[in-house]
């Protein structure tokens, strides 16, 4: 098979040996995998896939066809379109992927739109519901909010009955979010100004939060996803203790396998059915042919986009 | 009746009006009031009572014997030996008490324990169970663990089946930690590295917790509780999200009568019953004339102290 492989700090598209499924791994055939900001981390030589995956070959997650199946898979046969998070190696024609980490395509789910799913609703929803336990009618802020993982919180956080603000610093993009769900999209200067928030999903990291932790109301709860706008930021504890609020981090990505069966059984309990219905969208930036994916990495750094950046298997 | 007053950032023992009980309150005679670090700051002019309590009368906990009931009271009558959190006024001859705010004072406990009670283990009960979510087995570290709320935090936690380091900079307490249930009571510098903990309670700090954010396990929980060692502190956002870990801050005072009278009866079920049968205790560091409160103060600020300091009330 061949693959995009990062050999220091550059992406080639290199052939590799066919991956063969152990007891409980799918082989999939793979038409399209997500891009996202790890893999550009990874590209750079940080964030390296865990133990178990390819060491050189980026992605996250991938949809695809399923080739051929382990001694003790259950849930999926030869044929099926699935989709499916990884610690790593989705940019590829071929992918294995654990069973417990796979998720059935709905029929009107395209390729593209289902390469670019897992990683960032299951991270939405994680950070929502599990860690900021979002409730109805509670009033949410999402920093950086015309991402992946922003566009899928946007949405997740309207369709159970909060009251979104979307916060995004390119004024063209701003509608898009409106039409996605959010009550109101602003600029990150004037968005805090519109709280207090019970939750906020910060995409942004060092250079938004303290006006996020600002704009909590008592009982808040921020959870940090991205730090593209600095890792490292002063923190009022004062302000946190006054608030009563609690700031959570997290990654699905070196989550052990028996912890992401539990995120994706969440995510298909409750964001596919709404996937499936139409209710919920990928919106798509753009799609890049795999082997030209050093462009794709590109766009992706460049910003300014609307939703997921994917890459196509050649056919 | 007399009380301790604030003026211009001095103690007097003044008279004021004695107060007379509403509808759902308790008229208490209060014999011991305990001193919390709130009170050196509200002597000093931050951190003031919330409205409806007296705004120049400091101490947030008390324990004193039921003089007269207001109209609606059902659980408490006149010479019922109670416990309280108030939020303010508790260090005067007579205050008033909400009851769904007080506790039945188990009959083995003094007057001085029963004053320095409440505010320590409500504290350390909701940073413990319900920001930390502490369950049997956990790993736990208590910085700043000779205080009242570290006192009662090792106590608590040991007793819930948790493995309790108590971080403690002044050698000569640290065995009576050991005596309260700790495992190990170590030098501040020392104690992270008996990590990962799964629960930290912050009694220190930003000087503390940059150490203590290094030390939590994955999925860890960080309480802030004291600030003493300053306020404002660098976090790596990164270091969050790689431990999958929270942080929390919260304080008691400001919450609604309806907040604390939850906290009150999660009290009540968990902690009193271990109060009454022995197993809990409330060490006592000194205790001072109430009309000497300005030597109480100085002693509770010099620090290096092994629990509470509990003001009594002239008989």
């Amino acid at each position: 098979m061949r693959a995009v492989t990062v050999v220091e700090g550059d992406l080639h598209w290199t052939d590799h040996p066919d991956p063969e499924p152990a007891d409980t791994e799918l082989l999939v055939a793979v038409r399209a995998a997500g891009l996202n900001a790890a893999d550009l981390l990874q590209r750079r030589g940080f964030y390296p896939a865990p133990p178990g995956f390819p060491a050189d070959i980026p992605g996250m997650e991938l949809a695809g066809e399923v080739l051929a199946v382990g001694a003790r898979v259950t849930r999926f046969a030869p044929g099926d379109r699935v989709m499916a998070l990884v610690g790593g190696g989705a940019q590829a024609e071929l992918a294995l992927v654990d069973e417990t980490a796979a998720l059935a395509v709905p029929d009107a789910v395209s390729w593209a739109e289902a390469g670019g799913f897992v990683e960032v609703y299951a991270t939405a929803h994680d950070a929502l519901f599990r860690q900021c336990d979002l409730t109805l009618g509670d009033r949410v802020l999402v920093t950086g909010a015309a991402g992946g993982v922003g566009t899928a919180a946007v949405q997740l956080a309207a369709l159970a009955g909060a009251r979104v603000v979307a916060s995004v610093r390119r004024p063209e993009l701003r509608p898009a979010l409106v039409e996605l769900g959010a009550v109101e999209a602003l600029d990150p200067d004037e968005a805090p100004s519109r709280g207090p928030f019970d939750v906020a999903l910060e995409l942004v990291g060092a250079a938004s939060l303290p006006a996020v932790l600002g704009a909590l109301a008592t009982g808040g709860a921020v959870a940090i996803i991205g730090v593209g706008g600095g890792a490292r930021v002063e923190v009022d504890l004062l302000t946190l203790m006054g608030r009563r609020a609690r700031i959570s981090g997290a990654t699905l990505r070196a989550r052990s396998l028996l912890e992401k069966a539990a995120v994706i059984a969440a995510v298909e309990a409750g964001v596919v059915p709404h996937l499936a219905s139409g209710r919920l969208q990928v919106p798509l930036a753009a799609t890049f042919p795999m082997d030209e994916a050093p462009a794709a990495y590109d766009r992706f750094g460049a910003g300014g986009k609307l939703g997921k950046i994917v890459l196509l298997a050649p056919d």
